[in-house]
């Protein structure tokens, strides 16, 4: 049988975050597989309350776990290398990255006691890294943290081109410019297919550099008269580094806050990408200086309740405290879903009187993800036989097809578990693999259908009744049922304790129920809490979860 | 003792929604009272899982309720008349609201049982409802739904102006231009106080009117080729005008889906608003005629999950189902918030091949709330001798204080429960009232520090346990203690079902246990819970909420 190269999503492609992307070559079923990206995403109280964090599933993986060849890590951002430690044990292959991505993998590995060898410290193209049937070369590329990469996997079917997350800056303060004659050169000689990020394919305007926010950062800090504080993500090395300067040239004293900024910064300064960072002064001395003396660079943008940002909006956080006069900067944009948690930071500064300044105007930030105009400007160099657009919903995978199809470039819109051919003439969509999320919860990892989470929102939902009902040797209840509520009101329509309500109306019908109905405790368990549903519901007007306790004296 | 003029906010005031005003005339603590809206704000999982609806805690007013002498309701939408079904009877005062503000109202009375006498149809400027110490004439006012006003309250102490919602739109489509005249006739002879909307104070731009619209919606309906579906909200009965003739005009014959969708349009017909509004046809005609002579009008423009957009984005609605060629139209923006509840849906939309349009560009919407600009030009119509800034987050109450102040005017922050004395030459706040919510919950009115709610996020966060233990006559265990779970992973660390490892910790611990800790029912629960989550905690990383039930035998 002839062998192929397929390309398989098992994550972040048909959702933005969590990206697992794998490739394979070989005989149908006996591929050798490469891994590409082990992310993240981030739960909610709407669908997943409780967990801790979400990844791809790793069932279609495990199964092929001998014909896996290794790991490659675009980048150190969390929807992409936030699954490393979670999933390393799993897939037991190395995980190949530029140092800054090794820098954070590692420290995650080192959670789970693995040691620092599991992560080999990639070198970049031209170099190549020859696994089984693919000679992979790490591409840099300019994103919205220090030294991301495509990357240019070749096999004997010709080369895929995999941009990682990316944007075309060739003035990215940190980090590398974008180089297109070394992105020309990966195009020489033909690519079989461009794997593109689709996150910008909506925002049609060209995109902005990292350098030029600058000059209205600094007039920000320097026209403001009370303290500032900043914040953005962590990762994003070379906005800190704006900022940071900025406030120095404000005659402002840098305070880092919050455990990412530290970690970040760390691994930034140890992979010697941060020689130049301004000298930070310790929270502790922040007290001393003049106000309009000091800038804090603070974790939590995305208004997460315990980063730094929101324990200042919320009071004192490690003795410093806001008040009026002062201003508290988002460098950075709401990402869909967290605007609830940013304007809840917004209100309370306003409540202490500091003025909130955002990228309303769009001074203060820009994207890392290619701008349509940009992406087309990606096709336009590597003019791929192919196109798979991927980190998107569906609604960008599908806009970016249709980008691909207008430019005459046959473009697949391939959602996880899609496994596409690439062999042939055109990309080819071969098989569907069954694919979801598992969740770390708590220390143990849970399939997303479980029925674990769908049990939590049912009892967030409803709340939940015990039943406690004990049946003597004789098979007679012995004394009355009782009843626990749980996130429930205690009386309703009648006034009367809904647990005496519920308790009157399941006694009720013990007092008639016959002995064969007693001995079934299936059918007795389902009677109980059919009545607590009922009686509940016409009490209080909703249908809670009922446990029912059956205990039979032997 | 001296006669003074107060406002209290209830609801509104520190928050969008909720909107619950009371403004008071008297001896102080025997002021005669009104109210001004009684809204409801809509819950989400983060916060009240499981409720129905928010409203403002009615408790300030109902130990004054012989002192309160009417409700007055300035407009239709949910966040003003909301509540009055479900508090007229703990108010038990006459409701007052133009016609078809009235027409909703009593329809939510309806479904209480209560009569439609309940309201009473107001009319208009210079109309006056004389009632104990004030006299309050409704000021037709133009905003995103028909029949909106604002409110002349005359007292002994001056004139109040409540403006309520409110924008300046001179050709609104449906309903009331702006009338610059009519406002001026009543600023003359002096306000007191200006109450106004803040909704839109970051907004720099003069605001819009309604009728700009029509063009570019024409222009879409006539251009795309397959079905098109329209959302707005149901109450925008000037958006439907222009969504439904922009439809007729490209022959197209609209359909009407959602149940607000209908209730609304019905009340705008009975009141004589939409004497005009294109025929429409049922949706069982939909399916007989060509896709491109069809435009759908559906609820749902903000991803509610039982809405009409929700369920053909879903699947099949009443027999209709969408398709590729088809194009979506969200004319509306999304509240802060919802953002996930509408891309869900626009990702869906995008799996059937739909287009989805939104109004990213600014053609298919326009806010219903005076922008700046807008709210500068009524500081400047009304010259208040005070502004009290109403309807807005804190942030957007403190940035309308600025815009007075800037102006001259004496201008007061005063968030839900601050009691401000309108008597004297500058406004003053004299009082904090305890205000919060109370939520309905199925059919009961909990409030929102009762706890309830509290356990139901506790559970969706760590999920539950439910200990059994059974006590014989002796006070010795009667076999052993047993644990139901819900809402946890059955296995942790040791691969053993949780509910063995948890019985086993438990048992170990009750072998041990002497007369007297089994004898304190307080101890040995609180002994037995701590155990439990010890327990869970090493097994699944993970302490839960735990119930234990103690049944002694008698």
């Amino acid at each position: 049988m002839s062998e192929r190269l397929i390309y398989l999503p098992l994550g972040g492609a048909g959702e933005i975050g969590m990206n697992c992307y794998v490739y394979g070559y070989g005989e149908p079923d006996k591929e050798r597989l490469i891994v590409v990206d082990l992310g993240v995403t981030f739960p909610d109280m709407d669908t997943t309350p409780g967990v801790d964090l979400i990844m791809a599933d790793m069932a279609w993986l495990e199964k092929r776990r001998k014909r896996i060849e290794g790991v490659f890590i675009t980048h150190a951002h969390e929807d992409h290398v936030g699954a490393v430690g979670h999933l390393y044990e799993r897939l037991g292959v190395p995980i190949y990255a530029r140092a800054f991505t090794a820098n954070i993998a590692r420290r995650k590995l080192d959670e789970y006691g693995i040691g620092a060898d599991a992560v080999i410290t990639a070198p970049i193209w031209p170099e190549k890294i020859e696994l089984g049937p693919f000679s992979v070369a790490f591409v840099p590329v300019s994103h919205s943290i220090p030294e991301s990469a495509g990357l240019a996997i070749d096999t004997p079917a010709g080369r895929v081109v995999h941009t990682g997350d990316f944007k075309i800056d060739e003035t990215p303060v940190v980090g590398d410019p974008f180089d297109a004659e070394l992105w020309a050169d990966v195009a020489r000689g033909g690519v079989k297919a461009l794997v593109c990020d689709s996150t910008n394919v909506f925002s049609r305007h060209p995109g902005r550099s990292e350098n030029t926010l600058g000059p209205d950062i600094e007039a920000l800090m320097a026209e403001k008269t009370g303290m500032v504080v900043a914040t953005t993500f962590a990762s994003n090395i070379a906005r800190l580094k704006t900022l940071a300067t900025a406030a120095e040239r404000a005659g402002r004293s840098v305070c880092l806050l919050g455990r990412a900024m530290r970690r970040m910064t760390e691994a930034a300064v140890e992979t010697g990408l941060l020689s130049d960072f301004p000298k930070t002064i310790a929270p502790e001395d922040v007290g001393s200086m003049p106000r309009e003396n000091v800038m804090l660079l603070v974790t939590g943008s995305q208004g997460e309740r315990r980063a730094a940002s929101a324990q200042l909006a919320n009071g004192k956080y490690l003795g410093i405290e806001l008040k009026e006069g002062d201003t508290f900067l988002f460098s950075s944009k709401t990402i869909p879903g967290n605007e609830r948690g940013v304007i809840r930071i917004m209100n309370q500064l306003s409540e202490k009187g500091v003025e909130v300044v955002d990228d309303h105007d769009g001074l203060y930030h820009v994207s890392g993800h290619a701008n349509r105009p940009d992406l087309e400007a990606m096709h336009a160099m590597m003019m791929p036989s192919a196109l798979i657009p991927m980190h998107g919903e569906h609604r960008h995978l599908s806009e970016h097809v249709k980008l691909g199809e207008a430019r005459g470039i046959p473009s697949v819109l391939a959602v996880n578990g899609t496994m596409v051919e690439l062999t042939g003439n055109r990309p080819r969509v071969v098989d569907y693999v069954e694919t979801g999320r598992s969740y770390l919860d708590g220390s143990v990892q849970i399939g997303a259908l479980d029925g674990v989470v769908r049990d939590r929102i049912r009892m967030a939902l409803n709340g939940h009744v015990v039943v406690t009902l004990i049946i003597d040797e004789d098979g007679a209840p012995l004394g009355e049922p009782w009843c626990e509520i749980m996130g429930l009101p205690e009386t309703g329509e009648s006034k009367t304790p809904l647990v005496d309500v519920l308790e009157g109306d399941l006694n009720q019908f013990l007092m008639r129920a016959t002995k064969r109905t007693l001995s079934d405790d299936t059918a007795l368990e389902k009677e109980l809490r059919n009545i607590t549903r009922r009686s509940a519901q016409s009490e209080i007007g909703k249908k809670p979860e009922v446990t029912v306790v059956v205990s039979r004296l032997a």
